[in-house]
């Protein structure tokens, strides 16, 4: 194994995928699945979201020996006109859930110039960013949001009390060189980074969380592991955090109230609702208009005079276009921690471990 | 005239949209533009987004009055396939024409289940909460943004150079009582706020603006009255203002990118790209559904444990409910100063000032 740092291991794309694949598929995942988790979970670590990349296996693994994330089957269509519908996603995984709704958009969408699918109780979708990838680097718009009803981590603005997650919404469109992804949520941070920290032992730099009293605070431990449970703070915080708040409720109409599950059914599993919306520019004023102006305007972003000389102004994707180009040619590196219990899987599943190029 | 503090005189509702549409229609504008931009000014101040309702009509005005706001005529089409379209306002009032996409929007997203249109060159497009309110208060859900390409007035996250606008945003969808209404811009704070500001030789309670060099900053003058001038901070500001610099990229690719037009052209006068998204509940889960999830999501909101117990959490679009039962009842009253330029206008023009109740 080609070693990075002592504490990290590398593997090439395509050896991950396999392995990836392979482990899913000897859990019990049928083969079309595998293949797309594992491809979407690869590609978010190239992208360089390393929270929602190949580390998260060693959930999903668990949720399905749990039997909590369906392994076979198809979503239901709830209802379907031709340019928007509703699935019933049963648990199924989420990454390929999305995947097909934007597979069956894309093709509405150019004919239409816009279509739409909410899915209900879906398992959790990942990377939004490399979803809406998919879309974007096909000339396509993708809106793609998120909510998991039964996670309560988030106050709405004023209150004290954890009501909603951190509803993230990604945004993609094709750019020169490579798609503009625009990935966030409705919080400051998210629910990983304050596992991760709290995980490290470590406060935020920023006051990104309030406790149960409403005092704003740096100590991640708040929404993990005191009583009564702190919350996230909504973008703008204390501040002017009724701006996160609104955008939450945006993310929670689209993935709740058009698909016509949410807090109201309190569901206790691990899930998400999700709404993709996929346009075309060419059914607008043109693809070539369409590039025109937002390519000229990620331009002019680019080029615009820095605060710190030496951190130039990006656009968001970029920095995950020069980590996949990196990916590509050197590898994805691991943490031991992260790897370790790969292997655990790999040993009781009976797959391969990958070796190092 | 009846008086509310001395310095505001307070009137009608009813008289106010009948004096704003005699001032409109004696400076030019047709009927229907008059009525419709009078209604809609007025319910602007009705909700209490007083910077963005009547006292607007001291600028529309002149810009009549310069031949810069267009007064007759239609969009073009530039493009209609029966889902999505595209058309250019030729900066005729952009409250008119808004409503105008809403009004074609909604039976196409009864029928459909969504429909779009991106207009370019429209003129000011006034409060989008009250624009958004139309669809809402229909049963449907609407997605409204618009960016000016004329102006300058964010910088890209970690920029020093302003290059966006405030890039506004409204959501609005049918509540129990009144519409859920989101408005919020992916800048900390506006354009008005700012000139408000700059008026009252005031300064924000927080740093909400940079310097040309970067350095966040109370004073709102580095905006209006500094060479190099500063910039809006992104929502976020510099700790997090990737996420406000991110949704004015989703605004400006639905308002330019779609309607294929924007910084590239670098228009110089004062105007504005517009994307108006309708959709039909009943088209995806059902009506009832979407209120049964956003109506208990609502609930649960406002009756959460407030920081400061004496201010109850709320949902946006509750204020504007309120405040419009209040102008319904009491009348709006207005600033001495306002006014006093209003009947500067009347006078000119002819008009009759309304008397109070």
């Amino acid at each position: 194994m080609r070693e990075i740092r002592e504490e990290t291991v590398s593997f090439a794309v395509h050896d991950l995928r396999q392995f990836v694949t392979a482990l899913l598929a000897k859990a019990g995942m049928d083969e079309e699945k595998s293949a797309a988790v594992a491809r979407l979970l690869v590609l978010t670590d190239a992208m360089g979201r390393r929270t929602h990349g190949v580390a998260m296996l060693l959930l999903y693994l668990k949720e399905i020996q749990n039997g909590t994330m369906r392994t076979h089957g198809e979503p239901e269509v709830v209802r379907d006109n031709g340019i928007t519908a509703v699935w019933d996603g049963d648990y199924l995984p989420g990454m390929w859930l999305v995947e097909k709704a934007i597979l069956q958009a894309m093709p509405r969408a150019a004919e239409h110039g816009i279509a739409a699918v909410a899915i209900r109780r879906s398992h959790h979708i990942g990377c939004l960013a490399a979803l809406a990838k998919i879309a974007a680097d096909q000339g396509f718009v993708a809106l793609i949001t998120n909510s998991d009803p039964a996670g309560q981590r988030v106050a709405p603005y004023g209150g004290t009390e954890a009501l909603m997650t951190p509803n993230p919404l990604a945004f993609g469109y094709p750019g020169e060189h490579h798609p503009v992804l625009v990935d966030m949520c409705a919080s400051i941070t998210t629910t990983s980074m304050t596992r991760q920290k709290v995980a490290e032992g470590k406060l935020f730099d920023h006051p990104w969380l309030q406790d149960a009293n409403g005092n704003s605070t740096r100590d991640p431990a708040v929404l993990e592991n005191t009583t009564p449970r702190g919350s996230l703070l909504p973008l703008g915080g204390q501040e002017y955090g009724h701006k996160g708040y609104g955008l939450s409720l945006i993310v929670g109409a689209l993935s709740q109230g058009l698909s016509g599950h949410g807090r109201k059914d309190a569901p206790k599993r691990w899930g998400g609702n999700t709404y993709v919306q996929v346009m075309s520019p060419d059914l607008f004023a043109g693809g070539d208009a369409f590039a025109e102006q937002m390519d000229y305007l990620s331009d002019r972003c680019r080029s615009n005079k820095p605060i710190n000389p030496l951190q130039l102004v990006r656009v968001p994707g970029d920095a995950a276009a020069t980590s996949i180009a990196q990916a590509q040619k050197h590898g994805i590196s691991y943490d031991m921690a992260v790897w370790t219990g790969l292997c655990g899987w790999a040993d009781k599943l009976g797959v391969d471990v990958p070796v190092s190029p």
